[in-house]
């Protein structure tokens, strides 16, 4: 099977190295917005006009621009991560709407993704579930925090409450109660006031939140980035039975690319049985994941 | 929405208690062989010819008369719970065979059911799964035991090793070196040691595992019996990611009434999309079980 990685920063890096260990999959091309000093980089504009490849696996920063996703990629067959749960409706919409011969997988990942059929799965009995992610770092909330002005590099890590477990237990579902936010941030002495007053009431982010905010060095932010691990919980809480599903990863983007690799290769078999436009995990039956009977 | 259900043990009665919380289903029957005293009773032979209601919830003791079940119920939309792992293939496919205009979906449950689900999901990054009971009653196992000549009543407790979890991580995936078997058997005191003795070597159920044979009284047994919380884990461990699912419940057949009652639900409309013959839980898309997109 022949793979494209479109987007080269963490995941896209990811991507290259677990196909790399594969003897099963080649990789023909890394595209790219940038120049990148890399064998198998050609331009992003080109992918258009080329067809070496049977999927491309999209792994840019951000998937916003939906009008430039449809023109460029609506003859292609893609399986992508993307993760605003918000808008993912739109998005899958969006890119449904301008494949006609392809077919994408969107969505792919560890969540959205496999906990997303954790929960609908274990919400079958008729529970409720409630993710606690962490401890790892947020990377929409340290971008967040570097937007301010002032802040010279910053990363926040998201960790359940120590008692989390016992707050669902008592009812509790929503999140910014269960979760506390701590924030890494570099800066110069004098902006410090100001910057922390800035994160902890941004609305959506940490306003809700408890949000601890510890003034460091650009090199410990920097060393603090290399933590990739993660861990996501699902809890589901039903009427006679309590489910725990926990996920630890070492590498969050290498878990995602390992996941995206398996929608990949169900791709052709999912075509093969007619299927196009764009699918979300809820729409793609297990069988074309497993490779044995039902277990 | 009309359901029957097809046999009145505990899973039948779990099957009842769950329809009746329910102001969105009807119970229209109960069919059983034996005669019962029950208001909804109806003679067993009698469900081939009557129409009066959509999914009939196969509760039976047992399934393994194929052909029976070939020439009773080929006409009818069902849900079951078949729970012989071994032979799950075999029967798919004498009830795919048989079915033309209906639809069944088999090996509902928690396990088989969701724990397949969650086997298969989170072997999606490539990891590898082992499961783990209880404790709680191993109902074939306990049948198990009261055949042996001699034994008035029996019940047998599963639970995981209390070293499980290391044993796992150190490689360990024999089922059988991680889960202790108890028996609670009340028989003559003259029978003893040969009963013991024909339960720990009996091949297939306890000869290879640690099994604990404990003498009480048949009322202690009855009590015993009365236990109906169970357990499931599912331990995935892959490249860089672990995953544990942890299934508490407090009723074993209520829990399995549920799922088999969500699957009932989605019948008519996996009926509405084309689907025909006999469908595992891999073969059904999530979208059919959860009430909204993506989450």
């Amino acid at each position: 099977m022949k793979l494209a990685i479109v987007g080269y920063g963490n995941l896209g890096k990811s991507l290259e190295k677990e196909i790399d260990k594969r003897t099963d999959l080649m990789l023909t091309a890394i595209y790219s917005r940038r120049t990148l000093d890399n064998g198998r980089y050609r331009p992003l504009q080109s992918i258009a006009t080329t067809h070496d490849f049977d999927v491309a696996l999209l792994a840019l920063g951000s998937y916003n621009d939906i009008a430039e996703y449809a023109t460029t990629f609506a003859q292609l067959d893609t399986v992508d991560s993307f993760d605003t749960h918000a808008k993912i409706a739109d998005y899958k919409k969006a890119v449904g709407d301008v494949k006609k011969d392809s077919l994408s997988i969107i969505s792919t990942g560890w969540d959205p993704g496999l906990l997303s059929l954790a929960r609908a799965t274990f919400g079958i009995g008729g529970g409720e579930s409630v993710t606690l992610w962490g401890e790892g770092v947020s990377q929409g909330h340290s971008n967040a925090i570097r937007s301010i002005r002032g802040v010279i590099d910053a990363v926040q890590f998201t960790r359940p409450k120590p008692n989390a477990d016992e707050r669902i237990s008592n009812g509790e579902r929503n999140s910014a109660k269960l979760h506390d936010r701590i924030c890494y941030v570099a800066c110069i002495e004098a902006d410090k006031q100001r910057i922390k007053r800035e994160i902890v009431t941004m609305p959506d982010y940490f306003a809700d939140y408890d949000t601890e905010v510890i003034f460091t060095t650009p090199n410990e932010v920097r060393q603090l980035k290399q933590r990739t691990a993660h861990r996501g919980q699902v809890v589901t809480v039903g009427d006679g039975f309590y489910v725990k599903t926990d996920v630890r990863l070492d590498c969050n983007t290498d878990y995602t690319a390992k996941i995206m690799l398996a929608y990949a290769e169900a791709l052709p078999r999912l075509k093969t049985d007619g299927y196009r436009g764009a699918l979300d995990v809820f729409d793609i039956p297990l069988k074309y994941l497993v490779d044995r009977p039902l277990i």
